[in-house]
């Protein structure tokens, strides 16, 4: 693909950065089309591709595709390997185990190591939506070249309303312009605030979302695993002396198993003691968290209505998002006066949802595993 | 069956009375869930019985079967036969064709007048619901004696709010009680009014809903289709000298295609001379026109929901009505903060409609028909 040859790359300082796609995750918040089967990124959910597919295809002008990497799990791989078939397939790095990100992205770092001792590690989501590509890459160069003076990085998010489904990084002194854009030093990771919490940190001004994108060199978070997660650090020394020779996989059966699940968050990031943040303005991020989220994310009609059923008649409805699963075709679903609703329907499972309860969807999966019921989660 | 022998039934007055239910209505104000192949009488939205058989047994301790008769399509008698095996197989009237209410209760008139040439004939209907089966009998045996005495009489509906659905009544001089109830002369059949109108009639106090009930003897609706009916009577007639021959089913299959279908409001109410009307109290009479109505008919629990799928999991909901079909039993339907709300899951089609947008199901109806989707009708 000759578009990606380095010549057409940005920047110089990009000639060591990988991407780290981090495809693990078995979120349920967008259930009941999300499922443990049918993780997040799996789903296609804005302009036919798979969020996922736009995690990769979004950093097409930014990085070869031998530079972009996944870490998954070993049940997800096949059907991720069908989504970006443009990555080598070495590229998929694959846990035996989920053991939280701290290890996910320790496994990714042992790699990199291995290809590139200086490889800048560029560790992202596989299901978060960016609306804004060309503004992403501008601060991914600049938290690159950040990252090389030696801090661990991580890029904020600048809020625009006070959420309270995002952890907040409060930010210090300013560390200067990189390639355009003010870096800060972190003051303090908070975890998700309540209602007056997040208005007060918003009042304040000088908080950022936690997007959970980071940005580092692999000699310098090796560094912290070994002196903040010295267990995962040895293990990980084991898996990577195992790189490219026939006990790789036997050495990784062996010990992710044992390794204790741990965040990145607070595994390292709390108690980092050079840790840098560059707050993104206008990247139109969002973590799809909720199925009211994509009310944000998706183009709804004149009505406010989102209808993603290829068979859906409406009559009066108003800011409302009919989902129904593409294999339920001849089913013909109708609305009739309704307001601020979502509707999904999976076949098996038929959720009807206030817009301003869809948060209240993880309540319901707990229910539903407490009445035994796990065939629908 | 022994409780329906004679000697327990209530009156010597009801000797010669007879039930006539109409049941070979195709309305789709409960679409989805009544089709044009399964109208509303046999829908099982009730106690687990259909709405058919609520009406036939609802008349078991004022008449035995041998004298309930039902007047249906060809297309629609196998199955309401399983409904009601105790009637037997020759009370079931055929048209081949529907030709309005006039016709088939003209056709029912001729059948019972071959029996039984003293027969007073109840109208009934088989889509209807009425809570108070005790006081329903009261006002029958009422109607009986009245209608001995020479007029066409109605069953009127005491009103309880201001109905836009629903024709009114207008009640003129006293006749005088009869079985405790006091009868009027009825001055005017009034069309379903506005809003304005219906306030008006409801304050002026001397207006019922039209039921659709009606009691006459067989003598008087015969006189009466002579003088304003021609067609029809001469129709009726050919019919009733075929009755009990080989030829019946010849005759009827040949008159029937000809007669102009016309409603019995007003092709005899309207312009008889000499009817009555009995305006029924407390009956709880529902005609169970829209989904809106169930929520008046069935018991909702103690958040106003009302719950007929097998398989539904609630969060917070309030005065919503969910319905999924039996035979998707395995479906789950999750409802999260929703109110006033009705949704109907029949497997090829869902609903979801504001509950007080109900009747406006007839306008989905029609757009449907106009997109070419009779499939789903």
């Amino acid at each position: 693909m000759a578009k990606h040859t380095e010549g057409m790359l940005h920047a110089e300082g990009m000639l060591h950065a990988y991407a780290v796609i981090m495809a693990g995750g078995g979120g349920t918040r967008l259930w009941p089309l999300s499922r443990q089967s049918r993780p997040k990124q799996m789903l296609t959910l804005i302009e036919e591709r798979s969020l996922f597919q736009i995690a990769v295809q979004r950093l097409q002008a930014l990085l070869p595709p031998e530079r972009i990497l996944v870490v998954t799990s070993q049940q997800q791989a096949a059907e991720l390997k069908t989504h970006a078939p443009e990555l080598p397939a070495e590229n998929y790095i694959l846990e035996p185990q989920p053991r939280g990100t701290a290890a996910a992205i320790g496994l990714a770092a042992a790699a990199l190591g291995a290809r590139d001792p200086q490889a800048v590690m560029i560790v992202l989501t596989a299901d978060h939506y960016i609306g804004n590509e060309a503004g992403f890459h501008r601060y991914l160069e600049a938290a690159v070249a950040l990252a090389q003076t030696g801090p661990l990085v991580t890029l904020g998010i600048q809020p625009t309303f006070a959420a309270t489904q995002y952890g907040y990084i409060q930010m210090g002194e300013s560390l200067g312009e990189f390639g355009g854009f003010v870096a800060h030093k972190v003051k303090r990771f908070k975890e998700k605030p309540n209602e007056d919490e997040a208005q007060a940190m918003i009042a304040a001004g000088d908080h950022a979302w936690n997007s959970g994108m980071f940005i580092w060199t692999i000699e310098r978070i090796m560094q912290e695993f070994a002196q903040q997660m010295p267990d995962l650090h040895a293990t990980l020394h084991k898996v990577a002396a195992a790189i490219n020779t026939p006990d790789y996989a036997g050495v990784i059966e062996h010990e992710w198993p044992r390794i204790a699940a741990q965040t990145i968050d607070y595994g390292v990031m709390e108690h980092a003691a050079n840790v840098a943040v560059i707050p993104a303005k206008e990247l139109a991020w969002n973590d799809v968290g909720s199925w009211t989220s994509l009310f944000e994310v998706l183009p709804a009609d004149t009505n406010g209505n989102l209808g993603l059923h290829p068979h859906h008649h409406d009559l009066d409805s108003r800011n409302s998002l009919v989902h129904g699963a593409s294999n339920a075709a001849e089913r013909l679903i109708v609305t009739v006066g309704v307001k601020d609703l979502v509707v999904v329907d999976t076949g098996d499972v038929l959720l009807i949802c206030s817009r301003e309860r869809a948060q209240d969807v993880r309540k319901v999966i707990e229910a539903l595993k407490e009445k035994g019921l796990q065939r629908y989660l």
